[in-house]
């Protein structure tokens, strides 16, 4: 198997690829509550993280979710959090190694359940919240992460941070025979690092569509502009918005549209 | 497709079936709560209903479940329930049928994973606690739990009471294509008209594990002796026996000794 | 003591009451999951019903509803529903009375650890979603929430549904000395027999503000208009808008209005 | 108020005092999952830790609880923890304080209401799990449950780690007006400068019940022989024992009789 080299093909060769994937985490309602703007951002989407039930979702809203993603051609991605509905998986939790593996599976599994139901496939695996955050800083919880994927969906892709912050869990990845691809957030301001900023740094957040749009050329492009310091390089395989935000259809289609100014495209993730 | 028709062949045929399984809800433990007696219960079973996390179960507690059924040889079931962990799936619940089918589905789909990473395969489906009652009971609802059996896992046997009592979901099952195979309660009285007597009446718990033994002989041969009337005929795929009993092991040993008496032998669900 | 009987001092009264208190579900937020619009519409109610994290809201949502309902000097009351934070305590669930008397012990003592903490006082207790019918059909059930509201809150008024659906409940209250307040909804038809008509007739769900707030006065009058037959007396201590409906704030607005108009006069409880 | 002060009076006197507390973990059970051994347990403890739903317990378990610690003249301890029933509270978690405030005055409201029904009074507060140790570690943590003990019980004691580990919780509490006891465990080793052993280190658990009643004796007269050094100074008010040992009921009653031996009386919390 070559799956840990070909998926850098794109983008390390000399000119920037031609096409990047953009996802938001969706399926984010949780019965009475609704969460997001499903209906009118899988249009603008090439791809979905869907949420699986422990920081958010439930099985209506995720066959739901399932359906429209479908409908819409979009690239499905299992979205695996800590169980945490109260805290939206957002707060670190000490689970165990062997808690995040089995954890992961399971959620997946709920995944391909509605998946098969729906002759849909798996596109790819990313971690959600402080599990994200947890397996690109601690080995032994990316390992398990990557162990859950291996054992169970080994096609699909891993996503992990771009730049230096996922290094390390794109390496673990890689040596399972998994494939990675990297993501930045046209919305979040980096360090010159090349790591994403404190949420608590002013300027850390782009609220602004249209420079958003800018950030996600330029991320498309393979560089990020970071708060201080010069203009960074950044392998990049999809951009990540933020599906909760109440201008993500806004700012959704104002990177489209840069992006075709640009004779760039938006298309799922491919091998 | 056969299947509607090649399930009742063992117990139809004019002699009874030399074989019969012997199944047992496993699994039921959740984090730090131990339940049931699975490691000393699995080498006298050959099939087991595994907890899903709904009314019982977790990620890690599944897939020690899983890997101990696989090294015993045990036909490996759902156990789908409502989700309600502190009323253990017991309690009556009005999900809708789609909630019903969306939540049989995830379940479903959250064993799979351990499946497929401990290369084992689905054997059957059964509805747990106050869901399966449910579902013989209610007609929307049984077709709704077999319609997310027939989508997702078409191959697998869903188990239903035997007798009258089962006779409804039967019928649903089949006419959807999907193989059907009637359980029995040896620990369990029965009424003349081939119904699980209630546990309000005296005498419907069998506690005495040489009785409940030659109950499960009897309902082995196709018959069962009801609370009240003549010995009713009662066509069985399936015993079983209630895991969480603490004399669950000495019950089991008790039933496999008396059906090898009669020259009558243990083994899993087949086609 | 007395309270079996003064609860109906005022309604019972030839002339109607000139005071009418007017209540909505609140604090019914969950985590990241925002819902309703309790800042807007705590200025135009006079109590609310708080979420306790059963069905909906958790510790740091109802700490903040405390706080918001004490500054708007609203009546507070408690709102108890089942353990199904999925189902948003919707959906009828067979707790038995035992485990209802406890679960509604529990989750008003957790309001009244922020009513201490906040310095107010516990004004009400009304069942939330399928709670609510199971204690005005189900004789078990209502003595057993009504046990639980005798011992821990005996000085709290139990609210019950107006006309022939509320005279069992109401009666097992007043057999154990609690103050009871008859509910109605402006936002729902009533049969001619005095019950709410069910959602699944046309007409049963009325959406305009202006019909709402004219079905407010009529109620605040003692009478209802049912979806057939003649105007149908309804004694009325409280009136009841739903906190999740969009038009919401509207519809508080403009029942405040229609009653001001008829010289009537919006206010908490009373004992 | 002088209970700042007062709470040290009896442990630092010259000699030693006549009476200790033994208290344990207790109303662990959830819904169908029995944990521990409270019946036979309670008749030889002098304080309870109840669980309150949000790591182990749930409202009928509670109230049994609160029902049978009464019975034997226990002091009865609210014993929040954070909300994971599968991780038994024992994993960390990122709550903030303003999240770890409401948690603790939730759950303490809970018990109260038990409490008030049973006219039982709160003696003491104890955090649970990895939320007792955060509080220990982090000062935001400590504050925030400090504040919420002092606003909602403030006439509770609140319990901390003896020796070195508990010193600035208890100096945060004294700030706070409240008082505050020092616990110190029989069946855990200690290091040469006051902390518990980590369970890692060999030796770290004492599972003999012999020695466990020494070390208890020990520590009741005020010192500890840590796994390395010298016998060490620590002042105890009250010891702890793991009531989901299996030896539990054994344990408790090795260190009644050695305590007897040497002229020391259990006895519940006081001033």
């Amino acid at each position: 198997m070559t799956s840990a080299a070909h998926d850098d093909h794109t983008t390390t060769s000399a000119a920037f690829p031609t096409t990047i994937d953009l996802n938001a985490d969706a399926g984010e309602s949780f019965g009475n509550w609704a969460l997001g703007h499903d209906a009118q951002l899988f249009p603008l989407l090439t791809s979905v993280n869907l949420a699986l039930g422990f920081h958010a979702g439930d099985p209506v809203t995720l066959h739901g979710a399932v359906k429209l993603a479908r409908q819409h051609g979009l690239g499905i991605g299992a979205h695996p959090g800590y169980p945490d509905l109260v805290g939206f998986g957002r707060r670190a939790m000490a689970l165990t190694p062997q808690e995040i593996y089995a954890a992961a599976a399971y959620q997946i599994g709920a995944l391909q359940a509605f998946l098969t139901i729906e002759q849909a496939t798996l596109q790819h695996v990313k971690a959600h919240g402080a599990l994200y955050m947890r397996i690109h800083e601690d080995a032994a919880a990316g390992e398990a992460f990557c162990e859950a994927v291996r054992h169970l969906t080994p096609q699909a892709h891993l996503i992990v941070l771009a730049g230096a912050a996922g290094e390390e869990l794109a390496a673990t990845a890689r040596a399972r025979g998994l494939s990675v691809k990297r993501e930045a957030f046209p919305e979040r301001a980096y360090t010159a690092d090349g790591r994403l900023a404190s949420r608590l740094l002013p300027g850390s957040s782009i609220h602004d569509p249209a420079e958003a749009a800018r950030r996600a050329v330029g991320m498309a492009q393979g560089w990020v502009q970071p708060l201080d310091g010069e203009r960074l390089k950044l392998q990049v395989d999809t951009l990540c918005i933020h599906g909760d935000n109440p201008h993500a259809v806004e700012i959704a289609g104002a990177i489209t549209s840069a992006l075709s100014e640009q004779g760039l495209r938006l298309a799922p993730l491919h091998g």
